[in-house]
């Protein structure tokens, strides 16, 4: 069966950049332009990012990576004596190496539970009951980090989002979200940028680009004075400002112009909507409520085996549970084509 | 005047990216490919680097910066309580906002004299005979930090860095080389990169491709499989490994390939010569040995204030000081009419 | 009911200074000595530890603090990217406000499971399976630290330590030892210091000798040369090398001579062990197996209230729970007095 | 000669300590206290510091070395983008390891040039004008620090302080006082403890007591509340709190009171004052002007031996330069038979 073209539900990371976003960074290679964002690019940046996210003081940081994007804005946010408090699964816990201690210069992070990979009140106030404050013993929690939406595709409600960090404000805790699929979530939503982000209380978003079409660059979008200050010059330090800034800012203009940030994000929800809904028809059980573009299934390691074999490609994330992920290049062709070859499967063919 | 085309003598930070980079990016774009650099770029990537260094187990990460490749580089080479020696006017000393004692835990920078912007036998001999070897007082020197060329434009021949590189090596000090214009340097001293970094006794090297063409990417390359193993978990950490990564290998891949940064480095070194021998020839004074592509000369501020007016573009370092700096998309024709202008200044006109 | 004395159980923390060690400290107030650890005193501990613990090059280096000795002797053995595995409970986690971040220059600890505050077999097991072994996205667990006895006053008997260390060294973990209160669990055991150390596997040893009557001193004893090394750097960039080190030293030769830590550690257990007899008596339902020095035991808040107006000094722990701990320092006629006010508190008086 | 009682003018450091400190221990050992500083000791402290600098809300912090109180003030003072700026002999920039980097998350220190071992008031002048202030490729000037005394012996006025001080205030940078011998400065200067402090613009002191008299405590007076507030947590993650502090506070109140600190460095300045007129008298040439308690001295190699086998003990710090430092435990006779010894040295005897 290895003639079957492959079909990619791996992640959206494996996916290509959006044609918009390669032709603005052709398009950016026109003269020569200050480098470290002193450049036109840049500077339009900023006017897009603060119409889409209606806040007059925004400021975009384009950045190489979603790890440096929370990393960056956490350490500018947390003190080193600070707290990071977020979601057990979190991938600041649980995928990114320490980068936030690192750059925080040993402030930690501390992993809380909550229901369907997401924080409740009560996941809140259990933490801040079990918390010694103002006790030098004890990393003080300074930030709350929630992820939008969570790395297994569920969501919070603009409401949620700002009932959370109400509570976090009434302890002084400033909010940061880790939105590497921001733009799936805002999509699925219906809501404003403004909504999940300043609206509701969050002081910085970690913006997710690459995994939504663009090639080299997600950014930092900071709500708060204090944070830009910090970022400006962390960012220098880390060695994340571009020399030849334009062409990143480039990639995110275009990817926050003429709304091609949640066209594409659509596009990739939609897919696995029609996916899902393909999988359920076929009696597949579904382990998460897919809300956004990715669903984890159940099905016996033989069939596991057999999908493989069929060229689809996924990730195993446990014996007998599969990840499948759309992207915004997954076609409804891709998707019928995948549903057959699971029917196949499933029928021991 | 303001009718004149501005001539761009800033920085080659300010060029634009050569189209066979840009290509490159482009036809990159083709399918799914694994992310963090699971993909076929970043495998030819090594294949070709370690060719063109004649070197088999050299190793290649992409990084968005040079300040980024700098400062890991010699976080994964120095302990917390070492020192980094290199010369006074090192961009890592005076142009990274600390990034080398950030990343390296604590590790500090110690500047030393030498001549002509480069160390000499003596800078070292001087510093070593200064310090507390096994005084735990005293930062020990773990690491020896060469320019190559400077940032005024000067280059250290091979036998100099491995007279330099082997004095160390009695110390036990390990060898970096800051390459951000390392292309210009071989091409003006016309040896082969192995001779300026691994042959001449150097563990890794900061590859600067940015100033030279490419779009968002320099490297770090490893020669010392320590180093390449540290750095593997390091640039993690540090949110500098792209998860598109093919999209930065691909610009590495066609940097490195058909000779194209060596050839764009010596249109650069050819501009500055024609440049210089100009400049040199209306009785301009330089400052500098201009052995690569930038030159620093004296004229009163009333001909510097002329000359911007002229739409030159360049900097001013100090009072009656600037500095030119040609890149790999300075043409004969703009070197011609820089030259036209500086005498026109110099006329009074 | 004020005027009855009071007895204290809060902590070992807060008893006095053992008498021979006030001594020891004034006896070496004679003469002048070299400063920073090069005098006769702390040359002599060296031997008095190398006879204690029957290890020919184990070091002494004397700090100020348990949380220093944790910290400083886990950044020693662990890099910047990797996770210290220990109990969830540990004093490293929830006590220390991220020294082992801070000094770890970002490592991350990483909080196990472990039936009666102690890590089993299957806690290691869980965990490592739970790794993503060499994926740089994973901080990558390097140290195992147990805690001995733990901080609610259970032990390993060395052949546990030795199965969990013999389990960390098939995947390369370095094993340390939190023994803030290490003697008391030595004496419960009635084994030698060797047996709960290297003998064990473990590499390096955090001493602790202030809750057991030092002044000012605990202190990192290693057992592994390349953690000796490390130390001797990174406790001066610390500021833990105490310029007068004679009297730091003085302190831990007296302790470690003569068996006074060990004795002193006795007396403190065998306190514990009269009054959680006494306690059990009056069918007080004790929730831990006072295997040391400290008993966790449920009263209702009553009589709680009862006991602080009696004059009894101990600490609440959560409604219904208090915490008491005996030291060097707590004499025969203090436990039957404490008992007699429990006594009472119990019959409402 | 070896019968010859040895006379130590090596270091202030080989002194013992004063019978008033170790008393103050001894006496502090009676009953039980709480740990951490929440004892009588510490609280008296407090009180005792606050008359003696005439300061509401000045608050000590023991530590226990100055190594610890220079860096963990700095890192308090300095974001980790910041540079301190300090003399280039500044024992923080020689002798400390980096210790300012690391607990500054990579903060650098910035030796200036200055007459006498002094900073003057060109030299911040010309530092600010070489500042590429707000530039994020450049560490930004934080903080100011001043060592009183100079490690070599010299003094500022308090005008001076108060001078530099303002001109720092002018950029926003806060001043430190490394005052690991400042009560031999303060003895000499004939001043106020405030004079040389807050009232001349400083925020923190490092209270050198160990050298004048103290057996394991130095002291961080701080003077500003922030630096307070951020210290209560970073020297708790240093592992520089100690549990038993009342042993170290009993010290510093003893030190401070009566006049005891300002007593023995009266003591210690006269020796040397007596030492440096003898010096003088007999033709030795002196490289410093004694302030305070130590001179360099320029003898010829044979000379120095002959010191050395008279059983003079001092530091050679160069070929024909020697050290010499008295301290409250040098007599005059001390001085009457070291100005004999070297009078014989000098005749070739």
């Amino acid at each position: 069966m290895s003639e079957l073209r492959p079909i990619e539900l791996r992640s959206d990371n494996a996916a290509g950049a959006a044609p918009e976003i390669v032709d603005a960074v052709v398009r950016a290679n026109a003269g020569s332009a200050l480098a470290y964002g002193d450049d036109d690019w840049t500077a339009r940046l900023q006017e897009v990012a603060r119409r889409v996210f209606e806040h007059e003081t925004a400021r975009v940081f384009p950045v190489v990576s979603g790890t440096a994007a929370n990393s960056l804005a956490l350490a500018a946010m947390c003190p080193p004596w600070g707290a990071v408090l977020c979601h057990e699964t979190a991938h600041i816990v649980q995928n990114e190496c320490g980068a936030t201690s690192m750059y925080g210069g040993g402030a930690v992070m501390r992993g809380l539970p909550g229901d369907d990979y997401r924080l409740q009140r009560s996941s809140l106030e259990h933490a801040f009951a079990a918390t010694g404050w103002g006790d030098n013993h004890v990393s003080q929690p300074k930030v709350l980090s929630l992820t939008l939406p969570s790395d297994h595709g569920t969501v919070y409600r603009p409401a949620e989002i700002a009932d959370l960090a109400g509570l976090a404000a009434e302890r002084g805790l400033r909010v940061h979200v880790d939105g590497a699929r921001v733009a799936n979530a805002i999509a699925a939503l219906g809501c404003t940028p403004a909504d999940v982000t300043w609206r509701a209380g969050v002081h910085a978003l970690s913006l997710g680009a690459i995994k939504n079409g663009a090639l080299s660059t997600d950014a930092i979008v900071s709500f708060d004075d204090r944070v830009t200050d910090e970022l400006y010059y962390r960012l220098k330090r880390a060695g994340h400002v571009a020399s030849k800034m334009r062409y990143q800012s480039a990639q995110l203009e275009a990817y926050l112009s003429d709304d091609l940030w949640l066209r594409s994000a659509r596009r990739a929800n939609q897919a696995m909507a029609q996916l899902a809904a393909g999988l359920a028809g076929l009696g597949v059980e579904l382990t998460n409520r897919p809300d956004v573009n990715m669903v984890f299934v159940r099905v016996p390691d033989t069939v596991v085996d057999r999908l493989e074999q069929a060229g689809l490609l996924f990730y195993r994330i446990s014996p007998g549970t599969i990840r499948l992920v759309t992207s915004f290049q997954t076609s409804d062709a891709d998707v019928d084509e995948a549903l057959a070859r699971v029917e196949r499967a499933l029928d021991g063919r």
